[in-house]
């Protein structure tokens, strides 16, 4: 037996998320398609790459016809407009998934975030059935394509697994990453998981390495398989030397979205 | 005392629904402004007649200037395209609670629908805090719709109450309208209990009359105080002996969104 | 139109319960099947009289061939030992299932009883979710029933409605029928809305009349249709009269089967 | 057969709430015990008058003596000090529980409060196993004294029914009561249906009429059989034409416990 | 003190499983009593052999006089007609139950498995207290007997601890067994931990390895105490590289229950 | 940056438990506030030492004046009458809290226990939201303060966790131990995450070490951080072989409060 895909397409690929699954994915497919809007450097072999816009319908169909998984990851972690969403990033997830329902890919492996769900309480510990409560229009994308994500799933049977990535970075940075922190690795892992899984229908899951602090659960979505390897926790000694406490009553400290759900309106003038 | 509000703005006014709440709502505001793309007639007393497209942000934001709740009611319950959504439905949606927001409107009551939750099966029979599971496009404008809601919640304290309307319809026209069947009057006792409820905060209500079968359950929004008079019962004789049942089987008796779940891609050719 | 079904064969039809059905399940129906180990009477017009054991599998497939829904309510309401359980209701229950596989009947409405859960406290007021927990090998009939009945779902797509019949009786005879009684009239009605329902899959409902006490909760199978009309609250009065109350720490109060859960082993000395 | 009770004692008989029991609880019993720190009038026949205060223990006994059940409804719906819960409140419940276990009284229905949970918010629609969340000093004595009653049962047998008593006043007088009010007879209705439930273990119920609009549920209650027969509803054009609507964002219009959870401490100045 | 028990009867103790459960509860019982209906081999020091047909009630009845705990593991994983259950399973386990509480035994330890819920989806992540849903008539002996279990200790006081053994081999054989696997190690621990828990009641809990891959959930069945070491993770590389993968919407793929889910009718023609 | 706090009073200082807070919290404060009835030794650099009566209103705020958190473990782990908890522990309860309140602490840490919910059966396995069941008068103190504790987060912005110790004690020294002990050094962890989460509310926790067996569960407790690293069961081995099993029907074996959900009344004779 050989690979496990022909050909993952895999968009933002030039960020620092998408180089690690560039590097990481290797082993999975014939080839990996990459894809950005930016330039990606040279291709390694078995890798082909399409510069394009993926809110550009025709060039977005292009480059997934032919492939037979999508690890979607375009898109910046940071709020944005509606003027933006609706031109940019709206037509991007409708481009996926309606390219793969055009071309006959199977699983989509979407980058969602905890900003889905960005103003459960922390103290809630939300699981992967709560309710959508987006704290952003970046949020806003989310639960957009994850609802797309399930219509796609109910009705054209595409499968999705949407990973809810709470904080990527190569470090914890502040308090909230003692349990928000995704390493790159954990995150690789966690893509691994999603794409190899075998049924998993419309999924939702959480991606946070293995912290001790934990105020989202997997617990509904252990059928993926993933299993982090890396912990916060040994950078917690040098975060609570470092960095203060928020106040416990502040927006930013009592949701799971952190300092997004506080983040003002786009269109607002700061 | 006087009036409950000074201003309710009521889109979608030249609907069918829409006129009903037009002669219904008018006791709970000292005037009523009607919005709607299509000519409304003449102007009775007490309302303010403003003929416009919703997603033109400039005439939305002028119509919305002045009230103190909206009524949102405009859109067609029909299937769609991805671009037609695009272009209308979201973008006015946006203009509805961003008008809201900038001009000082505390309630927005939503005429959103089954279709936000189609695919749940008949037999699971889905409150209202069960997953969006959208079943076509125009689903999918409800979803959104109903998560812009929850944003503009949380973080902007504008209140709505979401009524998933399921069957409004003269009469109930097919054996599935007899649980999803809602009244025109008690569609106007829904409208007007979630304007008069004293806190809905983010709110979601299904609508339907008071029928025997229910394939949906209010149970958990029984604050809004919503109390259907009416009943497809009473049509229950007519409806079973001149209308064939469905192959239990077939998606369109199997969930919830009924024939909107097998309704085919909107872009496919027929 | 015309009739709702070709053909009902309803079980136990020399019964009580069945005898009611007799009479009034004839108008859904071009024509009713009868069956019964004991005598019938006179076939009135559209009857047709099977007499027969049901446990006897090539009598019970001549029985079911012909039928489009079966209305399974052979066997007493009394505890029994194990050897006549598997001798009689095991057999005839398998035999009514696959006699509908292998002859195309659609749907199953099943007397199931409230002995399947009959050791859940009163106080839990369990839904028709809650897990088996049967009072009495009669009781383990009925769960046995009902997890055939969900195989042959699951595999085969014959649609069941298992009906908890909690106590069907001419009028509520002690303290405890106040909440479990159902009247005759309710029983039918409740048969023809699980007959009725355009879609079922496999669903379980609770069988009393209209009682203001409630110790089950029919919260989760309202798609089923069921509106009783009557109620043992017109004979409260009666029963609480003359009736003394049982000890609240009795097995027989404490638990939603009643006296049932606190009868001895079939095979025990009296 | 007679009486369902030899003896039943009413702590609080002085009260608006026992004055109404006192009038409609003697069919019950063959006789009726009243009880208050404050004068009575005279006894009526079969009435039996008790001045005294049910925090000093040997009165308490002594009047527990020779009763077979309690219905405690002493003290008022006011904020307290702590120190005053200490002396008076706490100590009486002590004594009718604890006065129950020595005397071989076997049930206490007890007026505990929504109080108890108030601080859940309304469009959450607590049930009767909502975890408590009092809002005041007074909500504490609640929730103190239904954990006291739920020991007594799990340790000595003594069954009680909880009462949460939502707003028990003549009329509704303001739109939070549109959902919260129970009517004096629907309170001497719950309290029968408390006295008369054949078995209730520890059970909670929520106390309103049967108002269109319900901020609570008593879906896990039904066991009880309250079945209300007043309504509000007919009181809600007065109320909303005179009575101005609350900011929907302030405590009291927030949760379930309304102005309760906006009080100051009551040691704090005014 | 000496051995936890005196005497503990393993059924089925001729099987692989039953092999490595006769070498490994050996030290927690003063003697085994080995039954099988095939022959078993020389008795070790402390073993007592007895070649029976446990469907034969006279003969179970005697095999069990004497024992303190039953592990009941006979019977072989593969569908199955219904006559045959009913000829064999069915009497095999009222012998086990049946004779448990002639002849005082205390706790049962009985061999069920994920069959019991295999048509479950996979993505659901059934706990222990998810309904029934069986796959197979194989499936139904299970459920049978699982509730047959709840009877007796509901009732007679008898003990139970349900394991669902989910693929209990010497190795996982396919890409479904990365998540089921049950190493017979951890199967033997699984076992001890279910007779040496100090109360059971009547328990249900789900039989893997400690497989990163879970699509079954014991969160609430804890208080076993049961925790592998063995992990299918060892073997993914492998199985994922020989085994392709199934289509995921094919039933096999869907459900817990795997290919039993997908068997045809035993009686059906193959 | 400094220190976490400033300064913490931790109230019972001379107890066992006391005693290891007092060695292990030190680095979380620039200071340490040890209160206790009882002597505590010597105060080491950077400790304060208070001895008085927390029960003594004046002398409690004194302590409480000047700190920012208050770990409260004063109190005995034992059954005692009403008239004492009255008396004391009831009192010292609320001098903590609205000690804190006047004094601006933020947080508070409080020592509850499994007796505030030790009536619920062990094989329910009860998470941090199962409703109070408490066992003992002294469990009573524990779900006072603990409602205590809801109400001045809820309306005064007071953090609280409440750890629910289960048996903190030197080894594990019966078989309930081997599912709830907890280790010193892990009550020491837990306290310093209960104090060093960002953001508690109010928070409940289990207390127990990382023991397979574990009858109550921290599924929703997550946020608190806590990771024990201690285990009981490398005691299992002597504890099972040197002490009896209890019989599996008793109290003491059948509820997570253990023997002391059998103790009698305090009051009664022994």
């Amino acid at each position: 037996m050989g690979h496990e895909f022909e050909r993952i397409l895999i968009t933002g690929a030039a960020g620092n998320l998408g180089d690690h699954l560039r590097r990481g994915l290797g082993p999975l497919a014939r080839r990996l398609r990459l894809l950005d809007v930016r330039p990606m450097g040279e291709a390694a072999p078995g890798e082909e790459l399409v510069q394009c816009d993926l809110s550009d319908r025709e060039a977005a169909f292009a480059a997934i016809r032919g492939c037979d998984a999508i690890v979607h990851f375009a898109g910046h972690p940071r709020e944005m407009s509606f003027d933006e969403i609706l031109r940019d990033t709206l037509p991007a997830s409708y481009n996926v998934y309606e390219g793969a329902r055009q071309f006959g890919v199977k699983r989509v492996v979407y980058a969602s975030s905890i900003h889905a769900v960005g103003f459960h309480p922390v103290e809630d510990v939300p699981d992967t059935r709560a309710p959508h409560r987006p704290d952003t229009f970046y949020g806003l994308t989310k639960t957009f394509t994850e609802d797309l994500a399930s219509l796609y799933w109910d009705k054209w049977g595409i499968e999705s697994v949407c990973l809810r990535i709470c904080s990527c970075f190569p470090e914890p940075a502040d308090r909230r990453m003692l349990w928000s922190w995704l390493s790159y690795s954990d995150c690789l892992r966690l893509t691994e998981a999603a794409l190899l899984a075998p049924r998993v229908g419309f999924s939702v899951i959480y991606g946070t390495s293995d912290n001790a602090r934990a105020a989202v659960s997997n617990a509904r979505a252990s059928h993926i398989g993933y299993r982090p390897r890396d912990s916060a926790d040994v950078h917690a000694p040098r975060v609570l030397s470092r960095i203060d406490r928020d106040d416990p009553a502040s927006t930013a400290a009592r949701v799971v979205g952190g300092g997004f759900a506080a983040a003002p309106h786009p269109d607002d003038p700061r």
